[in-house]
């Protein structure tokens, strides 16, 4: 169902009116009287005549038609009566207002159930409980009591905090920051984060959607749906709660549970999500989002009246790893044409420090022109001849006439700038307090943009032996054994495509030595026991062995020394593997994330991933590009292409292994972790080799 | 000799003093007379009479009076005689605003050293040229164009760029913040950065020193005095230019030469220089260093009445690496006394959102003082019943009983909340915009805290043969060498107390087979010629030699193979040595900077400073404490601990043999470069060899 109801609804009903100024229940109906909503307004109170110029109802029946909205202010304990009633009525769309829910502990939660329940039964959708409310200035709708109506514009905002939805209201007000709709979401009982952002992707007054969560409720469907939705419109997220500390303070707050940073940092990734870490970033992205053209390609030119700030910018483009604009020849000589002999016609472009509008119109524009340049930023510093309100309708009348790339502006300064950011904010350019902050949104665009014309995702399917791992992992499950042994492993992975090292197990000294003369020397022995876990402590591991007379007299110590350590280990046997020495170790692995599904994860083997972490993370199912784009996400990437003119190794084959892991955990919700380390990688042309791995299973929970 | 003149002058002469509005030599005078300045004021100007209420004289000597401070505003060619009109009369501080110097080309520098010539011979200190002047609100006085005089304040400030200064003045107009003087210093012909930090570092009226910096003239005497001075003062600069696009715009823009960025970090480091990156973020530090105490460590407490913006603090300050205070239970129990049952007793302390100021001066008082706490943070969310006033003013009422512990503000909002900034601001309690711009600012204080902390520095002279060295590196000079051969390399190292690998040099197949007889093997072998480079490349290197017949064979090979290649060397026998076969590679090296001298530094070898760059730098000369924490610096530090069961290695050899080799390119400037590559290092109680030198050696520019 859609949320239309909530956007433009022709008669709004409150629940809870009050005749007593400064309480929610008056609040919102003198809000919705003074944001000069144009339908039907239904205060509902037995007791009161008139609020806020409208005739009272006693009850929502006596109103005498269905309101198309109902705000419920009723105290908690009565809100699950007014919702039958809703019900009973054939009202669709319910704002709770009213707070004491899940938020309070056990008793809430027990009253949000129920509330669901009720809303499930009649069809009704609803906000809340525990929000602000709905804005809608489109629509002159403030059926809210997050204050006055915000301007027009093209923001829809999202809030999971209400009290930091009222400091975004102050802020955008002192900025005539406009907005299609904001939502307060509280306890997202009903509809979440997701909902909205369904609904604000098909608004047409919404150009952008920003918000602020501490929760996503399906990891899963907000990554593929806002994947989607993210195509057209720019989805700008504050996410907090990411860190442990952050997130111990969340769970403290909403008894959410906050996903670890890095799932985030992948969901957000994948989904096109842009991440921002404060309410000022987020409104100077939604700036330059909302108000100018997308960047074809990262590569700024600067214009500026001042050396030092043109400094600045340069440092800080380099820093963000934005490309600083190299101009073409023609450019140049059309700067040095018209702009006097000292200005700098390199970028940054200097037009000196008596520049009056005309120069900064004339260089903007040929830096426009210019195919090496993808976006300007305009910097204008305070001087003695300075001419801030001019210089701001130059660039202005400038872009009346073209949109082919964006301008960014910075004007320094305070009281000798403000009329002229006054003109730039009603000509939609957008502009910022530093040279670094117009920075970090050029970056922001410029990611966008290129997540955008990323290759199409594909998702290769190979050819595998499904039936082979599902008669394996059911084993397992109705044993109730967690950890896979190895040579059930082997056989998961065999059914995937990959290959394992050769080895056989031998009961005896002379059949381990035939195993060993067949595989080839060296090899490696390794104990065969389900009790024993860990080999290596009792010794049950020895590499290296190369010849028949090693491999026996290994044997025979195994067999010898190992029951004495662990007396009531049941020995099957030594397994006798072939040993692979070359190539490059690295680690494939997944994490099945409660949220977002499997989370795959690279990272150089060995000392590499123990010291220096040096692990790239993807949601899958992975692309052939997301799994090549895993590999050189890491620091070590270089050492894969082949250094200290050592030979490079295969990168395909492991951005083909990682693809076949991720179209393996995929098809096995069971796979809960899982880990192939080392994969042993060598030359092009060479078959890589899945040494060891651990799997681990547990009965899914939504199958 | 001691700007005073500049700070508080008795007398001042402005010479191209003017009475056309909106000239700079109207301006100044004018600027002077508004900023009511008590002194005398002499404008010079043969055409006029009166200039703003001031007589006028012909000239300087006319006055009948040496003016303590001279202002010059006349043309750049006229600049000259008056400096000269100045020593005559005995004047010993002049600024000269005039451009048209050093900026415009070579022929302004020549106008700029007579400049200089002309003060040096008079003994006058000059600032500028092409500057805007001088300004001490502290004593009135406003020498400049760059507008009004702003507010005393305890902020003294440097500007290489007078743009900024402009902007920067605006800022602090509409932001009320005060100054103690404020100078832009132009082309810095004779005063420079360091002149006016040394003196800010003096004057009383000064409690933080900032500034804009796009070079620095004389970086070892900068390293060395700002780190006194920083001691008493915080010092807060914007460095520019320091990426290569900046330092590339720099360049163009000044003709000066901008440093690399890791040699001005180590520099700031050292010197306990705190970096801003952007004007806002300058003044965000300098608010809290002006007005609050010094953290005693970095464990940051949250004060909020509203749980998003407390979980976006709680992120912020777990990634800027700071401690996320946690209550002790005295003062949850406190906390709970009086905080209603759904507020949050843990960090961040919740105190709801319908919370009057009671209740956030109650949990301040409270968490102030638990001896877990070392910072506050106070978030403020507009909300229905937040009285923004009276909050600010509690807090203020706390602060002035109480200053053990620094104490920061985030009241998010605008309108809401624009007089309660106002009543922090009276009361110097620093406001932020952003929960994120105020843990910035925290992380800058406890950073500096550190800093101060840090333990003596103390560097160790370890007893060396310094003859020893004299001799080779001016035999290389006298002979016009700049590489140091391998021999000679080896000399210097064991001169400083490295231990290198045994060897000697045989001429004979024979002879190479008893030397090796004698080093124990596996050996390795080097062809010996003053004329072959590149060793490797001719196949003059061979390692892993095992026996007495392979020692014969190689040298006969090496004599047989390598005179086809290269017909023309000149080959002295081959260089058998002993192998270093165990321990850890790591390299020990040294840049020299033409700025701030001998760059150390160190990383981890082999294939980990190739592919992962991590080295870490310090400025020599190195104390034993900074030795070790450039260890620490780098990702690898781990490795040498022992990671994967290997024993770690002896870390105190390694910083020790840093410290010797900071030793050795402190004491012979003609060290221009040199590495140490690898330095094998094993277990405690091993020696450690320099395996592989490379030294390059050239006459020092300042013996």
């Amino acid at each position: 169902m859609s949320l239309e109801y909530f956007f433009h609804p022709q008669s709004v009903a409150i629940v809870g009116a009050s005749q007593t100024s400064g309480k929610v229940g008056y609040e919102i109906v003198k809000n919705i009287r003074q944001g000069d909503y144009a339908g039907k307004v239904f205060p509902v109170n037995p007791k009161a005549d008139r609020i806020a110029d409208y005739p009272c109802f006693a009850d929502l029946a006596s109103i005498g038609e269905v309101p198309e909205l109902v705000i419920i202010v009723v105290p908690a304990k009565v809100v699950l009566k007014i919702m039958e009633q809703c019900g009973a009525l054939g009202v669709k769309a319910v704002v709770v207002i009213t707070a004491g829910f899940k938020e309070v502990g056990p008793e809430g939660k027990e009253l949000e159930d129920r509330l669901v329940q009720i809303a499930r039964k009649h069809n009704i959708r609803v906000i809340g409980p525990n929000c602000l409310g709905v804005m809608v200035p489109a629509h002159q709708l403030n059926a809210s009591f997050g204050g006055e109506l915000p301007l027009p514009g093209g923001i829809g905002y999202i809030s999971q905090s209400g009290a930091l939805l009222a400091a975004i209201l102050d802020i955008a007000k002192a900025g005539d920051i406009g907005f299609s709709s904001l939502w307060s979401i509280g306890n997202k009982a009903d509809i979440d984060e997701l909902d909205i952002i369904r609904a604000l992707g098909e608004d047409s007054n919404t150009t952008v959607i920003a918000g602020y969560l501490e929760s996503i409720n399906d990891g899963n469907a907000f990554v593929r749906e806002t994947e989607q939705i993210s195509h057209r419109k720019p989805i700008l997220l504050m996410k907090s709660g990411g860190t442990s500390a952050g997130s111990k303070a969340a769970s403290s707050h909403t008894g959410s549970l906050a996903g670890g940073e890095t799932v985030y940092e992948s969901a957000f990734e994948r989904a096109g999500v842009i991440r921002c870490d404060s309410i000022k970033t987020q409104f100077d992205f939604a700036q330059a989002f909302a108000y100018q053209p997308l960047p074809p390609g990262d590569r700024v030119a600067v214009v500026t009246n001042a050396g030092g700030p043109g400094i600045m910018s340069a440092d800080a483009i380099e820093r963000a790893g934005l490309t600083f604009a190299e101009l073409s020849e023609p450019t140049r000589a059309k700067l040095a044409e018209q702009l006097p002999a000292a200005a700098n016609i390199e970028n940054p472009i200097d037009v000196l420090g008596d520049a009056l509008e005309d120069r900064y119109a004339y260089a903007m524009d040929v830096v426009m022109d210019d195919p090496n340049v993808d976006i300007v930023l305009v910097l204008l510093t305070p001087q003695a001849m300075t001419r801030a309100n001019e210089t701001a309708q130059a660039m202005a009348d400038i872009l009346a006439k073209r949109k082919d790339k964006p301008v960014l502006a910075c004007f320094l300064g305070a009281d000798f700038v403000v009329d002229s950011l006054e003109i730039l904010r009603r000509n939609r350019i957008p502009f910022y307090d530093s040279p670094e902050a117009a920075v970090r949104t050029i970056r922001a665009m410029a990611d966008y943009v290129r997540w955008r014309n990323r290759p199409q995702r594909v998702v290769k399917l190979f050819p595998v032996n499904r039936h082979r791992v599902e008669r394996v992992i059911d084993r397992h499950l109705r044993r109730g054994l967690r950890e896979v042994g190895e040579m059930e492993s082997k056989e998961i992975l065999e059914a995937y495509g990959f290959v394992t090292p050769q080895g056989e197990i031998a009961t005896t000294a002379e059949q381990a030595a035939n195993i060993a003369d067949q595989l080839d020397y060296p090899v490696v022995m390794k104990i065969w026991s389900p009790d024993i876990v860990h080999k290596s402590d009792v010794g049950g591991v020895r590499v290296g062995i190369h010849s028949r007379r090693e491999v026996m007299d290994a044997f025979d110590l195994m067999m010898y020394r190992i029951p004495k350590k662990m007396p009531e280990a049941d020995i099957l046997g030594v397994l006798v593997q072939e040993m692979c020495r070359s190539g490059q170790e690295v680690i494939l692995g997944m994490n099945r994330d409660a949220q977002f599904g499997p989370l795959m994860m690279f990272g150089m083997g060995g000392i590499f991933v123990e010291v220096l972490k040096d692990v790239a993370f993807h949601l899958a199912p992975l692309t052939a590009d997301e799994a090549r784009r895993m590999l050189m996400a890491t620091r070590t990437y270089k050492m894969l292409q082949g250094v200290r003119g050592q030979e490079g190794v295969d990168i395909d084959v492991i951005a083909e292994a990682l693809q076949r892991l991720s179209q393996l955990v995929t098809e096995f919700p069971a796979i809960q972790e899982m880990d192939i380390n080392p994969f042993m990688v060598g030359p092009p042309g060479t078959t890589p080799i899945a040494v060891d791995a651990r799997i681990s299973v547990e009965k899914p929970k939504n199958p």
